[in-house]
């Protein structure tokens, strides 16, 4: 893994919650600078617009991809211009049919960018799946977004960053239909993203993948649940029959205590989203990167959501860029860790 | 609240299981002492064994409760034998008919003298839910077998002692069936039993009680379940409406890393048995205990399992007393606080 510095596109989320802000608080700092050359896809007049309130006198280059190689821009504040509508458009703290649109088109603008070779990964800001829904994007979140966008069926979530490694067998789904979700099939393919994210990201390939159990206890011997012995137990079972160093279904409530100070645990499987979030978040929001698996490239994302009621205040209350920064400082050791393009079948 | 000293029963759980040898090695140390008089009450061969274990030379008086004051009884280890099987019937590890009896008659035991005025509070080491079974004791755990044998219909479990008290809306149920569990009824008394607590254990009968969402996101809107419109957020309004300083629901997920500082929270209410579970161990095993609300006197509970796997190994692997030590001192604190009897309908 060559030790180079990677370039990776940003993108504004949804323009009237907080990511233009924490974008330009983190885009403004040596740390993650440092880390990636970082360009912004967005909306340029929000952009202007939570630069100048990050620092008075940060000055901001729109720059044209088509004729500017993204590998090699100098120094500053570079953005891409990915919709033209104006700060006019957006309704500081308001989801509207208008901030999704921008949000989804910097989106669809980076994706093409990537997937055409000019970065080497994206980090995105938070987007309200509200706002997306209402521009037309029937997408619960960017994971399926850019899986459409990329004409990749199946993605899942991980997160990074934290003391565990956390992989999502389910993400946004009601919890009522969680159960019934988690089948052999999608279970057997999480097992094999989770051995391919250590081989693809080389974090040892022998290292162990941990599954949580669905139910309170993983059941307890079948009192509380069968889908344990039914579908998760097989499914481990099937995985160490492809060389897959599973193990569990363990109980979810005590299993990140007893398992904190482990040197070969590789990623830890939670069936659904809270019971993998709730933990992946004890170390307080902004500890972990969202990162998807499945995409031909790097995406990482920020753990929190739009939190519109912060956003557009200024002065002291500035919404906090730990997030982003996290999110950038994963993206960047993940494109230089990860092989182009990444291969997501295992074999 | 008087500054005395209570005296709690501490029952040894599965006798199979490190119930014994956490009791004995939390017995033998000064801080529970001082918090309490504390009396074991199970198997005298199983205690004498694990006394043993625990220090060398450490003697352990069998008292008759039928004989003897126990609110004045002399320092020293005393033990209210529940069952004589004798350790003959104990198969170290290993979960029993005959280990889950023994654990079934202490449980029994101490709930009759506590009941009787004897002594102030139980304290139970872990149980087997498949040695009560096979006992022939239909519980899925302590909580609902102590509502059985108190004659309570209904109760709830508190987690305390971690940085958040939290109290959960279900308990042992397969996660297919908590959505449909969660009723308007079962969430009216789970907030009033909230609020009780706050009052009866004088922790602040105005502050808040945050209640999370069910769904991923509180349900985003609805986009992922309803059950946050239909019956939660009713039900807040409900408990607002009786005066009960209730809010949310919150999003599980960045709950406890938001409100980490709040001085005015006094309980989270949790939707199931993971979601509040994992938080309450975020802290690592033994930080919290389980308190049963809805009993006419205080008990309280490890937080952790008969980890079988370590029981009676001896030597260096004798198991961690910490989660007991905490039960006592909760226990001891509760029962200082709480009137007796206390009052679990709300007015």
């Amino acid at each position: 893994m060559a030790a180079r510095r990677p370039t990776l596109l940003v993108t504004l989320g949804d323009p009237a919650g907080i990511g233009p802000e924490i974008a330009a608080r983190a885009l403004a700092s040596p740390g993650p600078r440092r880390a990636a050359r970082l360009i912004v896809v967005g909306e340029p007049e929000v952009m202007e617009r939570a630069a100048r309130r990050a620092r008075p006198g940060l000055k901001l280059r729109v720059i044209d991809p088509d004729r500017e190689d993204l590998r090699t821009l100098p120094a500053g504040l570079a953005v891409i211009a990915s919709s033209k509508h104006g700060w006019s458009a957006v309704t500081p703290g308001v989801a509207t049919a208008a901030s999704g649109r921008i949000a989804a088109r910097a989106i669809e603008t980076a994706t093409r960018l990537i997937l055409d070779s000019r970065a080497d990964g994206m980090v995105t800001a938070p987007i309200s799946k509200t706002a997306l829904s209402a521009a037309g994007y029937p997408y619960p979140g960017h994971t399926e977004f850019l899986g459409a966008l990329a004409g990749v069926p199946d993605t899942r979530m991980l997160f990074v960053g934290g003391p565990f490694r956390i992989l999502l067998a389910s993400v946004h789904l009601a919890i009522r239909r969680v159960p019934d979700a988690i089948t052999a099939e999608s279970l057997h393919r999480t097992l094999d993203f989770a051995a391919l994210a250590l081989r693809n990201f080389r974090w040892g390939a022998r290292k162990a993948v941990a599954v949580l159990g669905l139910n309170p206890h993983a059941g307890e011997g079948g009192l509380f649940g069968d889908e344990e012995a039914r579908v998760i137990a097989p499914a481990i079972e099937r995985a160490r029959a492809r060389g897959i160093h599973a193990e569990g279904p363990y109980p979810a409530d005590t299993f990140f205590a007893q398992h904190a100070k482990r040197r070969d645990l590789g990623i830890v499987v939670a069936m659904y989203h809270d019971q993998g979030l709730i933990a992946a978040k004890s170390g307080g929001i902004g500890g972990a990167a969202n990162v998807t698996l499945g995409l031909p490239f790097v995406r990482s994302s920020v753990d929190h959501g739009t939190a519109f009621n912060r956003a557009w205040k200024g002065g002291a209350r500035a919404p906090d860029p730990a997030g982003l920064v996290t999110a950038i400082r994963v993206g960047a050791d993940l494109a230089i860790r990860a092989p182009r393009p990444m291969e997501w079948t295992w074999r």
